[in-house]
């Protein structure tokens, strides 16, 4: 029998590299994005893209509206932090949340990409969350996952009605970026079509990552380490 | 201060009674219903209607589009089972669930919950879940509610940052349809304008329930045990 997952795929680094991970691992793959208002929708384009490229066998994106309620620089007309002022950067325990903190995102994600499991059958749910180089937010550490595996298997009817049990699958979540790009390479990654800016420039169809944001200071750092080039285009 | 409450309100008899215990035990109540392709759209205006009759402080509505992955009787276009086809009327344990039932709903639904509680800084969520009557539902138990509590500390901001915990409130969990109905009355909850058919009809503005699905039938039947007149037009 074919084993089916779903995977959580923003179209960023790690999403992509946790989706290629789950395709060599066997699993056919039912890959969810969603468009949540966030301010770099552009994400999305290259969610499909990455799609096709790695031959998941669906991609669906679920339009959900975190703008109902406001909170978060990623959603809202609040400026993105840009050269550390957000003090958030390769922080090793949780002391601040970081702005661009999007309230309860993790558990709404993981709460429909269970709604679709259950749909097509699946069990596994891939997820590239990270407890290393983003500690601050709350919902990508290893307890929390573990309490929403639990809470899957006590939520749904295929929980209750099946021996197999919902796992949630974080191959990343004690990664490094540079740890995280050298196991993609070994997966076939191809990072040039993945997207991390949360602020990119559009000119002529090209995307210009700020380099600057903490998640383009990130990747640039992992690729450094790694000892790799990074394809995209920056500022 | 004033403590702030969550409630999840769809319309309905259950919700709109818990609505009202939260006011009364002295919450400034925000109340969220979701606009989720439901059949039964026509609760949402039930709910707006309660929402301005109790006196909550502010009242949201989330578009969320479950019938992206399909699944339930309720966002699909199957039949709503009628005059107990589906056989879960009254059950005491799980043994099948309902086709009614939406793949992980409640944590869906509770998941939103807690980014608007977040955003507002409120610690209390109230939902009106039964283990009772609708014992079908796996994401009723509970055990489901108390994980739910669990993780909601563990995937906030607010959870890491304050000695406040958030409580997940299900005062109707353990109580009969006929127990929910004369604490409502108790309360002081007008139940002519709440609504429960999952298949109304609808003629001249009037709103005419069928009487015959599961939901029409389990509060007929309260109604009827606690000895009080239901105000609603039945076909």
């Amino acid at each position: 029998m074919i084993k089916k997952a779903i995977v959580l795929l923003s179209g960023g680094l790690d999403s992509t590299t946790v989706a290629k991970i789950a395709i060599n691992s066997g699993f056919e793959v039912y890959a969810l994005s969603f468009s949540y208002g966030q301010r770099h929708e552009i994400e999305l384009e290259f969610a499909k893209k990455i799609s096709k490229n790695i031959n998941v066998k669906e991609h669906k994106i679920a339009k959900i509206d975190l703008r109902t309620f406001g909170g978060s620089a990623l959603t809202d007309e609040i400026d993105v932090p840009k050269d550390n002022e957000s003090s958030n950067f390769n922080q090793t325990s949780i002391k601040k949340i970081p702005i661009t903190y999007v309230p309860a995102r993790n558990t709404i994600f993981l709460s429909y990409a269970l709604a679709y499991a259950e749909v097509v059958g699946a069990f596994d749910i891939f997820i590239g969350v990270n407890a290393i180089d983003y500690s601050g937010y709350p919902d990508c550490r290893p307890e929390f996952i573990e309490t929403f595996e639990k809470l899957a298997n006590l939520a749904t009817a295929a929980g209750v009605e099946n021996s197999t049990k919902f796992k949630i699958h974080t191959p990343l979540i004690k990664l490094s970026k540079k740890e995280i790009i050298e196991l993609g390479i070994k997966n076939g990654v191809d990072y040039s079509i993945t997207h991390s800016c949360y602020d990119p420039i559009i000119e002529n169809e090209n995307i210009i990552s700020c380099g600057k944001c903490d998640s383009c200071r990130l990747r640039l750092e992992g690729f450094r380490l790694a000892g790799i080039e990074d394809e995209l285009e920056y500022l």
